[in-house]
């Protein structure tokens, strides 16, 4: 094995300086980002824009993020989490509750985040990648992630993880779709109560649902 | 009263003929639009370019459609209308079954609509009117006449009219979240049939959940 001469490998400093200024850079490219988003909405996205604003070059931005969708993604990413703390929150509050009670605290804090940071939400579901790339093992991981959070709240109504996965994702999706078209107006005017309405229609369905599958289930083993 | 000379107003036979003018190059317009649609969503939209398609000038097409939206409106309610097809078909096929399966019919109709159509699709829902702008009359009846279409499967078992409109839209956004985020692959990728098992869980819940309320209705009234 060959080892570069030494005056070729940085001091520990410096390499620790360059991963600092990447670091910085990256967080203000992101930040610029986010702000046009919250501003104008994903359409409004734009590299040289962005550059301006972030006071770099276009180049700096697709060397970190390597296209524009990388960038999207680091937004997204971000918002992801501040979504995970919000129904994190939302769980902790709701300790010892019944499981509608559970699922409807995670449903109206979803409700809220949506209504809130719309925008940035928007961008989330409106991004595709190009239909040739595979989204990043990490932004899967994270979305991994919330839906757990749900998944975590169905464990002793469901044993069968397949079956729980199923519903979990079920309960996602009938929430977002009410969100969305709520907010979307896509039904009729935005009104906040009648949406959560909606969605305590169906998760007090569930519930019952799941709980009398559950009874079933132990009244076939005694 | 006073009335304009004889020679001013058009020979009956002039007006038809008008008339059928207006009518044939808004069907052209309304065809050029949606192929564009099609092909590369509603992102692609553009006056210029429909006018070239469709051989009238930008003028004729906001004289027709008043603007982009007007006319987007016009491709959407026409997608309404085929969906509508769609989803009266599937009930006809249904007759006879119980409540599960017919609305589990509407839902896989709908599901097999947004696959096969899937940019007209999106494009209806895609498509936001500036906020100084209502939605039209006619546009707003077309879309309830789909819901009322769940809303007379629910009328046995939900007698209330507003609880009854609350659990249509309700299921109908259910529905629509969870063929959203299946075909955008926003958490993992599409699977027809695991899409169906999701609605298919949230279906059975909320047939068995009315069923029972509507038995509790019916054991207080005795």
């Amino acid at each position: 094995m060959s080892h570069p001469p030494a005056s070729q490998i940085p001091a520990p400093q410096a390499k620790d300086r360059d991963l600092k200024f990447r670091e910085r850079i990256s967080a203000r490219i992101i930040a610029a980002t986010e702000a046009i988003i919250v501003a104008e909405g994903l359409s409004a996205v734009q590299a040289r824009r962005i550059a301006t604003d972030a006071g770099c070059s276009v180049g700096t931005i697709y060397n970190i993020f390597g296209d524009i969708d990388g960038l999207i993604l680091g937004v997204n990413t971000r918002t992801l989490h501040a979504l995970g703390e919000e129904l994190r929150a939302a769980q902790r509050r709701m300790e010892g509750q019944n499981l509608e009670g559970r699922l409807m605290a995670l449903a109206v804090a979803y409700l809220d985040f949506a209504t809130v940071n719309r925008r940035r939400w928007r961008a989330v579901f409106e991004h595709r990648l190009p239909e040739s790339r595979d989204t990043p093992p990490d932004y899967v991981e994270d979305r991994r992630a919330l839906l757990a959070l749900i998944e975590a709240e169905l464990a002793a109504a469901i044993p069968d993880p397949a079956a729980r996965e199923d519903a979990a994702h079920a309960l996602f999706a009938a929430t977002h779709g009410n969100v969305l078209l709520a907010i979307d107006e896509k039904l009729g005017p935005f009104e906040p109560d009648r949406c959560e309405r909606q969605i305590r229609f169906l998760v007090h369905a569930v519930t019952g649902s799941i709980g009398a599958a559950a009874e079933a289930g132990r009244a076939a083993d005694r």
